[in-house]
């Protein structure tokens, strides 16, 4: 048959053109899946106790090169979400981004042993086991992390590369003004200071008002305790804020009347007051990941172009797709529900025709802040915009991918 | 200081009462977390490139012992996800249940050579490879997933044991409409049949009109691969039905004009029409998970009682807790979003007096209809009541938690 005839039906809202997608027919060699291996694997315990995932399934992190050169202690070490392969909103457990001063140390805490403090300015110094916070009332919220360096270096090839620096998770916990109350905050306090197990990197000044809006004290991630690369067994969510403030293996919480400088406030005290200003809260931010640097169209005809778009300002409210580098906008779909400062996955139905051109997404948060440009930004920065260009703080620039004649997709600006 | 004055305060809406949550001064010896071990584990492979649980997190997967005597092909295999664990509305997918007629043995499918055909009463059979079907527009949702033999011994001691055959996903894939629509179904056609690899519950035969409504022909999982175990690479998502519809290894859907028996029948095909009605979709069911079966309160004080809802006719639209055995019923929080057929995490504050009480959650759906107790469903089959009872096809009556005196937990069944 025809397959135009059966497009023709337009069946899919806009017209898109599913040619090409189902070449075979039922009678073609490609028909028969081959009847599949059955073994049985290795012990009851993995089989029974605990699933793995498919051997042909490689997706994996992989380490930032250029930011694995040592730093004053020489264990900087970040690793990278494989975004070109996620589908939906939540990334998984294992191969959520790590960002870390400690090489690849993973500290093994027993959570019997493991307390939190919240002391400072507060009626009740209080001093919390696992077992007792779990007693408390908790919340379950999806929420994305980011490392503030997530696309330091915007030409990378891949959108791991690029922005594969964030990741998003359900997290249960406590929301930290129930402990706050429950310990009572005094009068002149204005921040708090987060600190973890980790003694460098370990601490964060955070303002009174947001811990007492939407932090979570959390020891649940995706149905399951916190994995220990991301604090297990208790970690500060602070959601929107970038990653260094998400404090891991979090075991004090002093409240304070000013901020307190720590470690963590290299790229924060800022003389700019622009890149202060930026320095906290996440912009709203979105990528394509499919098709994305590195990977190949195998020739004119549909696609769905798929991505995620976040905001540490809340909600995403629209997302935007250009096929032509920015001339002009059409609306992709919302695919998972836009949840306040959480990975939101959209889509858009593409029609290649072959030739060369320009892919770019745009979010608009729910405060109706715009994804900006690199020259919207360098503007604002009063910087001169070439292809050296950083964006201070976190650069959630709008990212485009070159498709090129023969369908290998390309950074833009690589 | 004393903790009754900062409970007084009565942050928490209800009045409950945090006493005796935190009990540990700051000056006092538990205020010491134990510096952690930190050490460099594994290659970096392990490391890096895919991330692992703690050690000291132990919550595994278990067979159900009486299940596991051999069926006619001696290979019947269920294992149970550990729900007394549980946080949040996503089960992870190294923990989500397993129900197969293969035993231990999990197929290897090489996606490359996977294809997917749709034939029968089509314009035009069509065969997909599994790079065609990822270039179609997709969806993501999240959905449970239950075996219809799930709490079919109500006396079962833990959550595990009697709810531990249901577990929910975020589900990625194409809609089966769109496949559908792309094929062509013919005037005359009413149901289809699904077949996967496993050649003995493998295939199910499903109403066209929910074929057409809400299924998804999925190929991820908790934003990943679907798991083996679970399917891979594709993986049919019948959403609200039973486990067996949800075919894994999916491999050909055929369109038919009549109901095709198969080996998946048994249970469905039944004289009595109130069983045959109640066989497919999963009524409204809700448990408790905190406290369940086999965990031990510390003593009188605040809880956080936590459980999961779900239906198989819609979303949940209220989850209420008695702490009587039934007698009176306030309503519980709904904590995670109720989404259409998904786990929805409920939360109730409970002041327990230390005094032995029966724990019962009953959750309502978005059709109206509401969980029932033993009793009506032994009322409406017209059975005689007593602790033998089974409900026929799918029990989804109230499940009772038994407070001994000293904090213990027990089925109240049992």
């Amino acid at each position: 048959m025809d397959s135009r005839k059966s497009n023709r039906r337009g069946f899919l809202k806009g017209g898109a053109a599913l040619a090409g997608l189902a070449a075979g027919a039922a009678q073609s060699a490609k028909a028969q899946t081959p009847e599949p291996k059955w073994h049985e694997k290795g012990t009851n315990k993995e089989i029974i106790a605990y699933g793995e995932r498919s051997r042909f399934v490689t997706s994996l992190r992989a380490p930032v090169a250029e930011r694995d050169s040592p730093d004053a202690f020489g264990l900087m070490f970040h690793v990278l979400t494989p975004l070109q392969d996620s589908v939906g909103s939540i990334t998984p457990s294992s191969l959520h981004y790590v960002a870390t001063h400690r090489g690849s140390f993973v500290p093994e805490i027993d959570p019997k042993e493991h307390r939190l403090m919240i002391h400072g300015m507060v009626d009740r110094p209080l001093v919390f086991t696992m077992d007792e916070l779990k007693r408390f009332p908790y919340v379950t919220r999806v929420h994305f992390l980011e490392c503030i360096g997530n696309r330091s270096k915007p030409t990378h090839k891949t959108v791991q590369e690029t922005h594969g620096m964030t990741s998003c998770s359900e997290w249960t916990g406590v929301p930290l003004s129930v402990l706050l109350k429950e310990a009572g905050v005094q009068s002149g306090a204005s921040w708090i200071v987060a600190e973890g197990a980790e003694e460098i990197k370990g601490a964060s000044s955070i303002p009174l008002g947001k811990a007492m809006d939407d932090c979570l004290v959390c020891y649940g991630q995706n149905g399951e305790a916190v994995r220990p690369q991301q604090g297990f067994p208790l970690r500060l969510i602070v959601p929107g804020f970038e990653g260094i403030f998400q404090t891991k293996y979090l075991r004090r919480i002093k409240v304070v009347d000013r901020y307190y400088m720590t470690y963590n406030d290299y790229g924060h005290i800022n003389p700019d007051p622009k890149v202060s200003a930026l320095g906290n809260q996440i912009g709203p931010k979105s990528v394509i990941t499919y098709p994305s640097g590195g990977q190949k169209l195998s020739g004119p005809g549909f696609y769905e172009i798929s991505g995620l778009a976040w905001s540490g300002g809340g909600a995403i409210r629209k997302v935007e797709i250009s096929t032509d580098g920015g001339k002009s906008w059409k609306d992709a779909e919302l695919r998972t529900p836009p949840y306040p400062m959480a990975h939101t996955r959209f889509g858009f139905h593409w029609n290649w025709d072959g030739k060369e051109c320009d892919l770019q997404s745009r979010c608009t948060d729910e405060l109706g802040t715009v994804q900006p440009t690199r020259a919207q930004s360098a503007q604002f920065f009063n910087k001169p915009l070439d292809e050296n260009y950083r964006v201070p703080g976190a650069d959630n620039t709008i990212q485009s991918w070159r498709i090129a004649g023969d369908g290998s997709v390309h950074n833009g600006l690589a």
